[in-house]
């Protein structure tokens, strides 16, 4: 899981795809309540199976100190509940998942929806860095130094990285789930753009993240042969006008208006396990 | 809740998105009635369910004067009732969106559609206003007091909007909802047309509304963020013929024929809550 | 409900939206039969259900006079019955439908699909044909006498529509239900073609429809504004073959090969009443 | 049903539409069993029901000289069963799919997918032939006599065309059925070309057909106007790599790499009345 | 099943379709277990069960010698179990399926997905050896010996190849499945390309693979004809974020990132025999 070793044999070809550093895994998880069945169980039953969930998201949040996990009700009928849980692999997330099949609580649900990615940075940006201070040190690029003294370069700044990479999950009320795609279209087709004019249109659209940053957490997680789409991404606010005005600023931009394509977006408000019963209609 | 705040923030780049101002969150809730088990379910069952909804309806409505609800019967099979709630927030929708689903009768229900977005007016036309106003007072684009002169003018044109956006909901007896988006094509794409395109294309559009507003109200919820299509639209109308004629006439109006992509459309009839057991087949 | 009221008011702009004259609301209802669970019932509620279901599609084809119904049998598995509504408004279609609803027949029955639209005739003809009579008779377009000279040609031609508008069904043993749109491509877009070429492409595509105008009857439904495509097609034969060699022959022709996009297809055989037992595999 | 009465008012207006002949009407049915309820039937019950369905397989195979009718068992989970029914027109299609309904174990099938389509032979080929005959008569197109000489030799050809065309069932072990359209896009329109261009493209695509004519018994069911796809393809073989090599092998000819676009494929293997034990998993 | 002998009949007409050598029919079968079923059945049944599918899976890979089998656990949603099948035909493969439906367990299980195909290795690379021996032999193309030289040297090749096309499933923990197309679109289509075009950009391809071949081994399942994609992909390595790693830097490739188009794709742990229980939530 050491982010530093497949940038190693990424660095010969800094022409072609982007390079990445991975930190966690993710899985959201959405689930349908039987609302029906549910009513219909005896009220101390659903006090027991409400205390057990609570348990479980205790722990699962905990992680034995390897991720995190949180769940969120669901604005509209997507969706009842969305569990997300931060992992270090996927045997660890489909450990987690079957943990929560097991609940007594899981036999009221059905599924809605899911999504498998892996906490992702962008080494558009290190990269640049790394090698404008090549740069400065004269080492050419070429030259037979070059790639071991990037390697170090690259290293260095992926310290930084690493904080964004495995950290917990944002702890604002409201969370906005969607996954995307870059277009490639018969025309416009972001995978055969040259690498510097994606980077440049990056840029744009980085400036566009950058002015809400304090009002919003962003985490992207990468799913290209992972899942369906090929990123998934996670705005965490207070203020869920945040997503409306943030989504709608990027549409106007370049790397946004010509070259995204959008999935089903999710809207869901954060519970804490002592909220679970109220989410889940128990008196 | 304040629209004046974030019109502040965004007036620096007049020629990117557009602005606009929000009010209530608004939640449609589509659902279908299990015809088969209500059938079976006891004559006086049936009614004290209808009258627990009818009670709640109205409630719902009553919103502790934040918001509005009604409930209309669908007619084809997309959906048996639609709900309609304006709120000030997602977690107020969410909270009004339980509330139905610890009704009795909500055991006969299951999900057909929702739809969240937030009621939204476009400050396209506030804003050519407020230019014109500067340009009469002299002050010119990119003077120093260009931004604060412009924040005041628009928070004067605000007000009138306010009445719009915190509404309630149109009393007419039909409604035609439907979701849409703008279209990004590959060679047609609304979102990389300079904001003047835009704001000329608009124009045309709001000609063809304003000759049917005597006939129809129409609420423009804005969902870019929020749900999986850019707009949520909402006709009210005594006459249902008006949204097929309005509707076609916007169709070959060049903002709609070349760039208004449609999602499905929903045709209801109001139900007042002593409407209800009529709408529930229930004598 | 009278066509001639908005004829006026859209006769000003002749050069946009083509004008048309609307009759019946039309509701198609397409039903999956539970046959696991029919086939469990007694035969002699069986019976007794099947008898209700013919009493009622009696009482709803005459419709108070005011509209017609049938149903059919639907080949292959898109549905099972499909139920056909004329009515004089939507909510006459919703109160149909509702009646429906509550037969004990319809306990055995989900939902398959359903299509709401008005009965429709273009004006293109009648325009035609009108601004041809002023033009015999010298007055101008533009002249202060032609709004108020065309309102009176068209009102007359509308008489002759308006049997077609307001008919009964016609009793061919075959329907061909199918809804479509004009396409909105990015380079062949149907709505940003010029009236004049729209025209033409019509006039083509009537010369079809009349060359197996003696043995197909065609009800056109318009739906924008009403239900996901812009209309639903309604062919009425004897012989089956007629609706491949109709609309093969149709595809051919610019106005479809072009501009035509294509929903699902529904074959059905009607059954008069006296003959739901047969449909329902009722000995 | 006489195939030659059509051409002549096709025969007209040789330039648009392709003339074709039709025979058979087919329907392919697929089912989906419920293998839980089935396994907890009692094994008497199983016995009893297989036995009635290979009664009834044998009766509508026999189709009383009016047709055919086969089963398939199908690999993968797209569907269980296959029943593909030949019949001379969609009532009796109708009513040989109602009395599979009636079988007991229809109680344990749910529906899949469904096709309906009639068996097609184009008169692209038989009128290339009529009109070298014609020429070498001497009979200039348009002169008085053509209309009447191309009928009579159009009428000759049909006759060899009516084997294929009232054809039973291929004996072959294999299946592979899939619909399929010809390309209607905005620049690539295969209802925009000329006559002619067509003629050559099927000429290329029979080219490949031929070559596997030996191995492989094709069957087209054309479905304009009567299902969702423009055909519905049949192949017959012992060997099913065939399917394979030849669909690949046509999707490089022009006809289809630039004109074809396919729905989903179901590959099925043939069992007789006697192997539905067998196919039902009942010892 | 001896591939040489299809080649023969290919090798005529070396400017078209690729040619391809096939190996096992592969079966993808993915299932949704009811969870909510399994836990309320009694636990000594669920042992049983459990017990019951390990010796089916034991019997199902050894196959007696003719293919293999394997289960895997599916992170997220879309199933929860993955099947694999290698057989030597489609009848083989169905009765693999039809042997899991009889278990006890597939009671609890309701189908997700399943994916046809065969192992398929591309000729390319065998016939561009094949050519240039021929050349150093001094075997001019067209000449009369070429066609048997050319057999000759293909079938030396292929000998190489049956060991890649019969193999057995590899070892590895992770799977990545997916099916995916070539484009054939409007203006971009890989079928419209001439051979060489083809050739030159899966070179490009290849050479991606092989920098990943140590930590993935790829096998291609060919489909045209077969399922409704065409080809189905499997990726299988104990480092799963190779599967983003390789994916990704092939969606930069020209061959990808121009001409390929994606299906679903599934994440699966594999579980042996063994570890069944602990994948079926069985203590």
């Amino acid at each position: 899981m050491h982010p530093t070793d497949d940038t190693k044999s990424h660095a010969v070809n800094p022409n072609e795809a982007p390079q990445t550093a991975e930190g966690w895994y993710q899985l959201h998880e959405l689930w349908h309540v039987d609302w029906s069945a549910w009513r219909q169980a005896p009220p101390a039953e659903r006090r027991n199976l409400v205390a057990q969930a609570a348990d479980w998201l205790r722990i699962a949040a905990a992680a034995g100190g390897k991720g995190d996990a949180a769940c969120y009700g669901v604005v509209g009928q997507k969706a009842d509940l969305m569990l997300l849980f931060y992992r270090e692999s996927p045997a660890a997330l489909h450990e987690a998942q079957q943990s929560f099949r097991r609940l007594g609580l899981a036999r009221y649900c059905t599924p809605a929806y899911s999504y498998l990615s892996v906490i992702e940075a962008s080494l558009y940006e290190v990269q640049a860095i790394a090698h404008w201070k090549l740069a400065e040190r004269k080492i050419a690029p070429g030259s037979p130094d070059y790639a071991t003294a990037l390697d170090e370069e690259l290293a260095k700044q992926r310290k930084v990285l690493e904080a964004r990479l495995f950290r917990s999950i944002p702890e604002a009320r409201h969370i906005c789930f969607y996954p995307m795609n870059k277009r490639r279209g018969e025309q416009v087709n972001w995978y055969a753009l040259p690498m510097d004019e994606r980077r440049k249109l990056m840029k744009g659209h980085g400036r566009v993240g950058q002015k809400y940053g304090q009002q919003v957490t962003q985490v992207i997680g990468g799913s290209i042969g992972l899942d369906d789409w090929e990123w998934g991404v996670d705005l965490h606010a207070e203020d869920p006008l945040i997503f409306k005005k943030l989504v709608t600023e990027m549409r106007y931009d370049p790397a946004s208006s010509m070259y995204a394509e959008f999935g089903p977006f999710f809207i869901g408000l954060r519970h804490a396990p002592d909220e679970l019963a109220r989410l889940l209609n128990v008196e």
